[in-house]
């Protein structure tokens, strides 16, 4: 049992996920390290910043520097020098979304490199056999991840389809410490979203993954697709929402059942100046810190906070000094774990529903950025 | 008396430089913080690598975020959270290097921002008030810098005028803690030099500057153009050679006695990829270090060296990931501490030139770049 399950507060479920590297309360947000690195920051920042699990993306490094690299060093956790968790994704979403050139047959994806067009293969197994050779913790099985707008037929081939690449990925042998995630698929359809998840619970995997959500089908379709695709999942194996980092959905998510979230968004919003505070966001760039002598969030305990002004932030932004990437990114990573933490401890405390109503009001109030 | 020479070796100087913030051992080398920042670091960064002294460029701070912005803050210091010493330059050499359009009048500079063709003007009088209200540790006399192609008529006419505008500035009140620079200039001509040293000594200053060399003269030229700035000041202030940082012209202006220097090339050669080792330059683009996992020096102890390998930050510079910045900066700008570390303990041990000569042979025998 790699997860367990520690207290549940209605459908929030408060756990300890036991992965190769060290264990990790659930539900965690997982930062991205997209190319072997969390953009803007190193290992050090991360370390510090609390982070027991960080994402690494196949795709990108099957590019480069390629997977062959990467395995002479012992794998990712050594190449990077991190040493503590890691999940790879499969590269299945970086071939659907990157690529202009692909073509899928039942074998696998053709796709040229978003990098230099040159032309590659990917299959199940090859996913698989690349993660293996990274040695991440957990492992993405190779899916197909259609787009919000296919119709019913469409979205029921490619999940019958990632439903028999799931099959082909579980009989690649994986080292010792590594662990294996199912993907529901089944488009924006509740009852292929469910069959999707009993068909891959059939099959088996360690944990199981949500996956085709957030991508562009509205908040209101997603919060109702993820209820269909957790409805038939194991109560005892984790589940984790791909792709999804905002506070707003990480909270209805939880409240629903899921145990772990990943996001570009936190770093990427914060290398264009927005930051997250439990007043909501605040925008770097504005006009009206000019001169303003407080933190970011004066109630934040992050080194950011602790040190500088908004006003020097916004000068380092206005100027394009590179500095302030990294800094407005320990920010925002700063508070993606201490909002996970706040929600671990409400449903401890069995008062998640009371923590997310009191954030919510807060947040989307907005206070902030008024002016 | 700011400056104690505590051991001297030939001409070596090994001094105690007591400034407004802390003391700082000399000959140092001190990091060019443009903007209000060492590009790609930040001030703790700078701390952990055990600086005691950083520059400002007021000309870039004049223009953004503007002086009257970080005096409301109490300085420069406070602006960004730096709690040992400033050096700020006065702006001149920007103002002849940056600007096309530019008017030098008795008075001072006509000139337009490099940034969006704003007019300004800057006189000795504003350039000292600008880093009064800095509050700069060390504030540097307003000066011309005239480019080494002058004849010398051209250059006794400029040095005529910095001589006259250091007057002026010299008539400003500085805050309590801050100490004033003059600047020796005189072009390309011995005597001019001779001179120049003399009439600002005259005037009288906490320290005394060189400008106006490494402009594009030419080692050679350079060196002896040092020897005469040199000869006519006093042995009992601080010696400054402005924007000079390559090893080997420290080592030399060391052994003519200069105790300061500072210049953006470590750190700028750093963002390309060129990192220093004792045994001479490294490009970490270079293809050999693919696969290569030794760190960027094996005998080096900082925090990069002692975490990363080579190949990883080679990956993170052909991917172009940000955070290799910072780390080959921390890198670069660790081995400048430790490099002066190391001149100031041979001259401590009287075995300067015996340090020299062993270092020169190894740094230039570059065997870290043969293939």
């Amino acid at each position: 049992m790699i997860h367990r399950i520690l207290n549940k507060d209605d459908s929030a479920r408060y756990g300890l996920l036991k992965l190769g590297h060290c264990e990790a309360e659930t539900p965690v947000f997982m930062p991205c390290g997209t190319r072997g690195v969390v953009k803007s920051l190193d290992v050090d920042d991360l370390k510090k910043l609390g982070y027991d699990i960080i994402l690494g993306n196949t795709y990108h490094l099957f590019l480069k520097p390629g997977i062959e690299v990467i395995n002479e060093f012992g794998g990712l956790h050594e190449f990077i020098s991190w040493d503590r968790n890691l999940l790879t994704d499969s590269g299945g979403y970086q071939i659907f979304s990157l690529m202009k050139f692909r073509k899928i047959v039942e074998e696998g994806i053709n796709f040229s490199s978003h990098i230099d067009g040159s032309k590659h293969f990917m299959s199940p197994e090859i996913a698989i056999e690349a993660q293996r050779d990274l040695g991440s913790d957990i492992v993405m099985c190779f899916d197909e991840c259609p787009p919000h707008t296919y119709t019913k037929k469409e979205s029921e081939l490619s999940l019958k389809r990632t439903l028999r690449w799931g099959k082909r990925c579980k009989s690649v042998q994986l080292k010792e410490h590594q662990r294996m995630f199912g993907i529901v698929q089944g488009g924006m359809f509740g009852d292929l979203r469910e069959f999707s998840a009993t068909d891959t619970v059939e099959t088996g995997f360690d944990g199981y993954a949500i996956g085709g959500l957030s991508v562009g089908e509205g908040k209101e379709v997603m919060y109702e697709m993820l209820e269909y695709s957790l409805k038939n999942l194991p109560v005892d194996k984790p589940r984790y929402l791909m792709g999804v980092g905002d506070p707003i959905d990480i909270l209805e998510g939880v409240g629903m059942g899921v145990d772990m979230f990943d996001c570009v968004m936190p770093t990427r919003i914060a290398r264009h100046g927005l930051l997250y505070t439990y007043n909501g966001k605040l925008n770097i760039k504005n006009l009206k810190f000019e001169r303003d002598k407080n933190p970011i969030d004066p109630n934040c305990k992050c080194p950011v906070c602790q040190k500088y002004s908004r006003a020097f932030l916004r000068h380092l932004f206005k100027v394009g000094e590179h500095t302030v990437s990294r800094l407005l990114t320990l920010h925002n990573l700063y508070f993606m774990n201490d909002f996970m933490r706040n929600i671990r401890k409400a449903i401890k405390m069995n008062c998640f529903n009371e923590f997310k109503s009191s954030f919510l009001s807060s947040f989307c109030s907005n206070s902030v950025n008024k002016t």
